[in-house]
């Protein structure tokens, strides 16, 4: 069992992530970390393709086109927010951070590549390892990739997120769909702007704004189905920089998550129906840009129970559990709409060490011991496969 | 009639304006705007003090202390908005501008002051010039300057203000209350933000920050004495930069106006009630910095006979009208605190020159033959209050 | 001074107040009431029509018509409101209160009549006293009874009412306006109800009228002049009847007050911006029926001065008070487009008493005392007139 | 198969069906229908006990306490909503009627019953019909039924529910949890009238009830778990009667429905923050009286697996479709905290005969056809029960 050979990695694992967690970089703007994993794979006697579908790197370890290929794919891009961490891996760049641990998919990913290239010899199939750009900022780097043919030969996939919400030790699983449908949108809403007081002179797009945002709370409240899930998060309320002017325009920003495209076409029409009872009741005008996102993720059964059965395997795996859908959008699904997959959640929370803030919060952070558990898992699915599955 | 003398200078008012519009210069951060006041007085061979109270200037035009003694204020800050006008005197500062009219009450005195000091042999009093600084931004010029002793030996204070929406030709007085009393504020609602598809794991700030905007509203249609004018204006909220991240918070701005002080209070009351049961029921707390405004402006009985009976007299004002009391703010009331006097409106409105957008927006102007009527006032006024006023 | 006599008719006032008080009879379904009032003139020798412009008495002591003669007004209808005093002249009739001193206007006419009729002799006019029915609800009954022509012959009419915030001893003037427009609406809103577990297959007409309702706070919070006083009260919200079925419908209703008739057209436009916005956002729809109300009561120079000039005279009125204008409704305003006139406030407030509710509310009630500074007030105006006002 | 004698039956069926809709009577106020049902299986020669936990009817068909007992269950009340089709057999009963097809239910019952008595002979156990009062109402029918030992000697319950949501020749199933937690709750707003023209002299209860349920929107789509469903419906408000008259209260009903009593808590919990919240903000205060819905229906394994094997072999089930869980509560949960059992759904929709409304609406009602169905699969059911069930 190659998993057994991880531990002895433990420090370099983390002396990784460690390093890509100091030198974030936003997405579609990556440049030293693909450069970084490339000459890490290169080093190891992998073949490196770098520039895929924009910024993506792919190690290819083919031994024989005939044997059975699989794909393992990590994301590497981080995002906009300021580390808030007192500790010494601290982000180095002003505003921009790992927030997600998209630091551990990868150094997760490499190690796993280390350990396999250094045992291909007695590997019965090709392995070929997805360093994905930009999986936060739609349109993503999935999409790019795969149009870039990175997937083939390539019989199966299979990918992992750290999850904040799950304890080490414990690994999350899910037949079928694990994530939604997140979709992004932006409005501006075009008012007249004049004195703060003499609102009646104005078109005051601020309490327009405000309307706007009360009124699309009843989408989700009443105007969904109770047992279909869905998502509608204003995370963005721009207007005015002084206290004594009416500004002219409001911007507001948020997603729309879903599972199906219905629940996603019948949340898209109810917003538009607010808007323009918004118009019709205020004068103010809108700007609705509105982008569709990432596919769900849809795991194929046979790779599902193939995760399930190596996780079993593992020792520091203390626990399995099938998890819920999460409304978060993942563009693994763009690999999946080609080929059969799994993507499973490694827990990384760890409350003692402070990591039990939600993603995307300035303090995320993680347990770096539930890497190991993505690493061997990675390692013992590789071989189970190889060996036919579980099947 | 001095007055009379006012229209051969009605180029050299225009060009003063016009160049003062031009180089706008931001409450408090006055430089060249009271350096060319100062250069522009001396070079009349009037008295100049300058920084009295930060960056006032004050003129000084005494011909004998025991003459009775009349002071004219103008202002002469800009405000931070983007000048969108196409004219070729359009702000050359990005982000400033004079969107109130500032420029146009420092052209005002300063060719008042150029006919009253070509002409002081014939007065029988003495002048003081006003050019106060940052009349914009509390806490204002006008208590510093008070504060500096600008008002020593002034019996009586004159002041003017253009308005967009009072035609041209047109004056408007008012005895006794005529500016509210404008108050600023700025909260802070602090949540926990995370990841957008998860709300019911964060304290969202932005779902707070609306609830607490809504409930504002109800502030003044419910809480307030329908007969006693009142604003709550929301003009700035800030939260948030994607659209995948729920913010740790929100910041909310904006003015409560009112013209009494008891409805001022009740108005605070409210406003922290609402802060105080939004914490209650949605877990976030605020940090709320309140600025109390500038006093009402109070016009004096004689000092508003004065104005009215001198703007009788001027040929091209052709209308004098009452105007009711406005929620905005001056500061010219600190000078009224300690010595008598009148504020009035004049008429600058004009469609067909597009000069009827309303103060502090961004394509404000004024019809420039208000300003000649400006002048004429402040003269003819200066000559009466000399014979003894209107008494 | 007849008004010296008033002192020694107070038992007989109270007794009046308190039996109207007990038999309270709704607007336009007055009955007993008005034959009270007509066999209490009748009884004076006064001659009386009945069944004036509907249900109205008109007692008319005319000495000689080319003397000048004066009106004076009551009204006489009550409220359906449940009286929750607990006083031994307590409603006996269920669900009907003299909740706005009706009772009170009229013992106040009827003991002043008695005190005239007894002195007509030494009068220099005539006299009209007009008792009018249904002031409470739209249309009211002075339009009614002036189209019957109550007021042939009369110069100037006087009238009051009695007030729970001013207290007993003081009386409140003003000249010009002294009340508003009172428009009433109601709106049913359309949906199309089902199962509370499955509010997305209905159309909710509660969230709906929710959002209407708050939609409709911004109308004067934001939409209308600050210093123009404008109401928009939402009194009666009535939809559904079990937790577990949504209905089909939701009627909500109130009052629009205003002084001026822009100013009443600006918020019906606005309230009917919010419901056609409403439509396009829910998709319920709506019936609106709106009533205007009353015009304002705009009381006249010359009999504002006489109304001022008797409460002088009277010891027991201890203050005199300009008030500033209400935004109740008054059909006196009907009364005042044929003739000059004044209405005025008499005190009737003592928190001692309980005398302190609001008008309207269950609970109203009055320091019965203020009744004699009423009836002072009008004998002492009506001599003055006769002597030629106080001109 | 038994199941193939329904069809001669189906002119009864209808008969019945049609009879108790005609005669509808609200929960905990049946008399003539328990009546109905009692005579109708006494004349078949089953056993009945009357008055069952207040008003149910039991009909015991023991051929041998040693053999297997199923027990079939059918509701019969009613509900207080106005009938407003306009068919032969529309209500007879002002204001109440069988909206949500508990007349169908118990015609079903009544058949099944028919046929089983007619062949008892041939039936390898014993079937006890319970025929339950008042599931609409908290606290229900069921449980006192249960506590008046209904169930004795029961092995297995099934039971049904038709589904104007499902087309007629289609038949709903679940493993697991099928309804939910559907909880009651009724708030008073006690504020303190008055003048609709001062409403700053009063604590609006209508204004505040608007801001109330406004708030609570935003625990559905804010503070629960997007993937866990929960509905806040507001179905009443009840405020008022005058538009002049702003009043002291405000009634506000509704029902908050889980699946899952975490859930249900939290929404309790927030619905309470929600109106301690409402208290600071405004001033006005509350009185909740809240009540906890019956436990979710989880159908057990072999039970349901019996259903869907009879479905299977009845031909006119045309299709068997498995269900999302929904958010009404059903009181068949009480039997099977007894004994294992299933409940299913009969589709009785059809958009030609007008059969399509929602439960609950004053236009429901069902294709007849469905009720064959159902009689089929509870015949079918049973025969297969006794032969071991599906095992």
């Amino acid at each position: 069992m190659l998993s057994n050979l991880a531990d002895s990695l433990y420090e370099e694992l983390i002396d990784i992530r460690r390093h890509l967690h100091m030198h974030p970089e936003l997405s579609f703007q990556e440049e030293k970390t693909p450069q970084y994993i490339a000459d890490y794979l290169t080093a190891l006697g992998i073949e490196v393709e770098t520039g895929v579908g924009g910024r993506g790197v792919v190690g290819r370890m083919i031994k024989d086109p005939d044997l059975p290929t699989l794909a393992i794919r990590a994301d590497f891009d981080a995002l906009p927010i300021q580390d808030e961490k007192e500790v010494p891996y601290q982000s180095t760049v002003p505003g921009v951070m790992h927030a997600c641990g998209h630091d551990a998919h990868t150094a997760v990913l490499l190690i796993t590549a280390k350990i396999l290239s250094e045992h291909r010899e007695q590997l019965n199939g090709n392995v070929v390892f997805i360093h994905q750009h930009a999986e936060e900022v739609d349109p993503g780097g999935a999409i790019q990739m795969v149009a870039d043919n990175c997937l083939r030969g390539v019989d199966a996939i299979i990918g992992q997120h750290v999850s904040s919400s799950i304890p080490v030790g414990t690994v999350g699983y899910r037949y079928g769909t694990v994530t939604g449908i997140p979709d992004d949108f932006w409005i501006t809403l075009q008012g007249k702007g004049g004195h703060a007081a003499h609102p009646d002179t104005t078109l005051d797009p601020v309490a327009a704004g405000i309307r706007l945002c009360n009124d699309l709370q009843y989408i989700v409240s009443r105007k969904t189905n109770p047992t279909t899930p869905a998502v509608l998060s204003i995370t963005m309320f721009q207007a005015g920089d002084q206290t004594n002017v009416i500004p002219d325009t409001a911007k507001i920003g948020g997603t729309i998550r879903t599972f199906d495209t219905a629940t996603q076409q019948h949340m898209i029409d109810e917003l538009k129906k607010c808007l323009d009872g918004l118009v019709t009741t205020t004068g103010v005008t809108y700007d609705l840009k509105y982008l569709k996102g990432y596919p769900p993720v849809v795991n194929t059964k046979n790779e599902t129970d193939l995760i399930i059965s190596a996780a079993e395997k593992i020792d520091s795996v203390e626990s399995l559990v099938e998890i819920e859908p999460a409304l978060g959008g993942e563009d693994f699904s763009y690999y999946l709409e080609r080929v059969p997959g799994a993507f499973f959640y490694t827990g990384t929370k760890n409350e003692h060490l402070k990591a039990d803030f939600p993603h995307h919060h300035p303090k995320f952070d993680i347990d770096e011991k539930g890497m190991l558990n993505a690493v061997k898992i990675f390692l013992q699915a590789t071989e189970d496969f190889f060996e036919g599955g579980v099947r």
